[in-house]
């Protein structure tokens, strides 16, 4: 360990102007959480460079709420993202913007009664009006679909309507920006958010079979010879997308997973990398760096870097 | 604040042979989680002897693998717990167990390069042989059950059947005391678990209508005009949870929940009770207490707490 | 690894009446942070059991304003401990207490404007009123002493002063059972504490050679074969504790931590005690547990578990 | 709260040659801590431009070996720093750089008793070889020096020394660059360091009197009258700068902090910049932040951001 000639770290010097490709090259050359920063960038900018590599996106937290729509809409418009796996709640919270509903910069601190009184909802020190669930309802029981479609089928359909019925930001959507790309997105427990309780009020007799997603996600995973994972924020999308390369005879061959939780008390959102390695998740030889930084700073930095080694800003350094 | 005569600080002192419940009710006067603990257990208390309480538990993390089967059971047979929300990884050890399968005292610093070659999963310090996913296989297989059942009611007769089937350790099963005590069992990510894809794999065309679940849940919390909520590490359980209480016109009267999650990150599972009022999924005027603690750690203590009292072991004192 | 028989996680039964020894002892049968209280209780009753051990207690956070002044004060008295390593604000705080003045038990949510206005100071929800600093003020101005003491011997000068001039609750003082028990405190931040200020404010012309305590507990390791560490909160006392089993031949036998805190940003307070092996501090063979849990929790079941066995509560058991 | 008119949450979009300075703006406008780090930034640059402004940086945590150096000594370099509190572990950290040694870029997942016996100790992930030790040893042995000098003046002289004697990177040491920018270094833990260590025993006779470092600090706060405070990682450099505040008439009219530690457990590293106001530590008026965030990843982004702006990169925008 010792004699392998390890790098010294450096002292990373910042200039004015330095992109973010840039900085987070730097950052390379350091330790803790900021050496992962870098890692975690080159091993995503590796698998979105690999044409053989499907990568599949994990999604949990309030994405959405927090202002990461459009970052990462965009991580799945330039094609960084092939599958994606997520929360009920990032769905719904998409789709009340492309409603022209806002979310709204609030403060930790506001008194929960009072906002209570003023039909406010907190999450966190972001403020969202319950109007938002009202216009959310009148949306959902305009939808005419299929009642037999699987979620996974509804929810590219919903990408398709949602340009024609959503009168807020739409060239931003998730679900929409999904659909445009093909990627298919699953959401294992859409029975937990707003999008899912409103169907099932609005369209009694509608019914969700999850088995079919699972068999359908499950069978994909079975196929991927070479699959990337970027894990956001644990939960059941890692759970979900893990368990299905644990069956299928597949493993992650690069991971990625940024986390503020850890691994002490046991819980899979702050498992380690390493730890899927045991079950076959993660393949022995993968390249797989976990960064513990709220996901909000993280996504940004990320999709700057892979954008600028798109762009080719980094050309001639 | 400062004119209303706080209480001081007890500068608490152990003595031998303190019994949990005494040595919990001393945290009482004290400050930090330790003030927590008792507030929680307190709580809990309160709302095991309001009779006309709804109790709801709520589960998440590896809670069986890391030894707390009995202790949850418990809750469930001394009638502490009237609905279980839970993750469907606990549901799947605890039918492991019931088939005789253990998992093992391993160490977090294990090599999972050798772990993978012996055919071993860790769970941080906890290991899982993968046999015991062949034999839940094999239990699954023979399972004979009316393929139209609702989730809820398939592991009721889980719970039922068990019993004739399992040979291992059956009476401290969470499944087992549930369907004996009435307890249903609600599992919105039940995709999300091994039990659930041994179902799909092996009997196929078994449909899973998540939504009737949904239904279900959500009519029951329609009807409950004094919850108590007891959130056993957050995730989709306790989101699912408060979800139902958001679409209802209740709220939570009682809130407890023990996590090492924080609000800072915005996600629901570190999000703080105080959160929860402005959604109106727990009453301005509920007792509600959060605990930063691993649960393994909290919950025997507020298990040997209730059963103390409910002992009169704390009785003249 | 996998081979050498491991242990079976036990599924822990909780009964009425449990002591805490024995609740403790049954969590040694579990995983995660549960396993390691009992782990770190076990480690810390052999260094009790073991005469020929030198124990050093560090400690950090706030504790006192917490209300564990007596637990520490009873490991102290009881014989646990033969050298404290601390902060200052433990000292400042323990004083305030043996002046007849308390800590409130307040809320962490309460508004700290209104708070300054009232002169009352929040440590999270503890709250000190400002007339704590004067009493301490007038403490310290008339305090009669050789100016040429180092910080060691004045802190044991303080413990046998506190008797004859403060008028509150002496008997559970830290210094002064320290001074009663022959506990040497070290305090290598004392400038960074009420006490310390005080001190300088109302002693013009008193000396703080801090280099004299360094020698002296440096001096102190290099004696000590066989050391026994208990690391509660990190900080300063743990780094200085370390230091000197760093520059001295002797390194930890057993060591237990408990902290909030973890290793991934990389600071001192969160290291793991592996980490600790590489630099000497704590010996490749000894035995070593870190607790992730508040020690306002950990303390008192970790006091109550030493003082069960040496009672004998568990005899017959 | 709700009626002031919040503004919306902006879906923030990153563009190809983002430079820093454009990217943390538009984190200005969403939520959780991405929004932080842009209002931190902020605070950060009002303090910068305000003439008046006397800005105390404190730095806990092993920033040096993880890489930090260069940018903490551009703070200095670029005047955004008038006074250094800090631990004695990043001055010995620097010391051993301008000397010619090297941090290592090495693994967490090391074996800490194969590091052992190869002399290498480990911070995290970083490697540090004994000779590191030695060498600084040598260094302290040839110092001649005043030995009545008080801390603060034996640091300022070390700072002026380094050019002259050190051999390695002398360009980018906090500890030159605070000489020559007049930038006083206040350590109150110095004996918690390999540089203290090395000192006391290497100069026999020496005195390091902290009172008078206390005085000095203390007296410069007094006069202080619009005091910004920038807090990396908290530990005793936080609690030394806070308790001089607490004890001067003035009060923090900025503060920033960045720490991974959290308010619940009650030790002070974590505690809220909101609580600091009860004690007269920050100005209830007062402009403040909290970023939950690794420090390796905010100050590189924080530095970025103030050469941006100073350099004009942000012009026309």
């Amino acid at each position: 360990m010792t004699g392998d000639n390890p790098k010294h770290v450096d002292q990373v010097k910042v200039t004015p102007g330095d992109g973010i490709a840039k900085l987070v090259s730097k950052l390379g050359g350091t330790g803790f959480n900021a050496k992962r920063v870098a890692e975690a960038c080159e091993v995503l900018h590796d698998m979105v460079c690999d044409a053989d590599c499907t990568k599949i996106m994990t999604l949990a937290g309030a994405m959405v709420p927090a202002g990461m729509r459009a970052i990462i809409s965009d991580f799945i418009s330039n094609g960084f993202v092939d599958v994606l796996v997520t929360t009920g709640a990032n769905l719904t919270h998409d789709v009340i913007e492309a409603l022209g509903c806002h979310h709204l910069q609030g403060s930790q601190a506001a008194d929960d009664r009072s906002l209570l009184e003023h039909g406010t909802n907190r999450i966190y020190d972001v403020f969202m009006p319950n109007e938002s669930y009202e216009t959310l309802e009148d949306f959902i029981q305009d939808l005419i679909f299929d009642k037999e479609m699987p979620l996974v089928d509804f929810l590219d359909f919903l990408g398709r309507e949602m340009e024609r019925l959503a009168p807020g930001n739409v060239q931003d959507s998730i679900i929409r920006n999904c659909h445009l790309k093909g990627v298919p997105i699953f959401c294992p427990a859409f029975t937990d958010c707003g999008l899912g309780v409103q169907l099932m009020l609005n369209h009694r007799g509608l019914k969700l079979d999850m088995f079919h997603d699972l068999d359908r996600f499950i069978t994909m995973a079975w196929d991927m010879e070479n699959v990337g994972v970027f894990i956001v924020g644990g939960g059941v999308p890692k759970n979900f997308t893990f368990q299905a390369l644990q069956f299928s005879p597949n493993s992650a061959t690069r991971a990625v997973q940024v986390t503020m939780d850890r691994p002490e008390p046991g819980g899979l959102s702050g498992a380690s990398l390493d730890e899927a390695i045991s079950w076959g998740k993660v393949n022995p030889d993968a390249a797989h760096v976990t960064v513990v930084c709220d996901a909000t700073i993280f996504l940004p930095l990320a999709l700057a870097y892979l954008l600028d080694l798109q762009d080719g800003s980094m050309d001639g350094e």
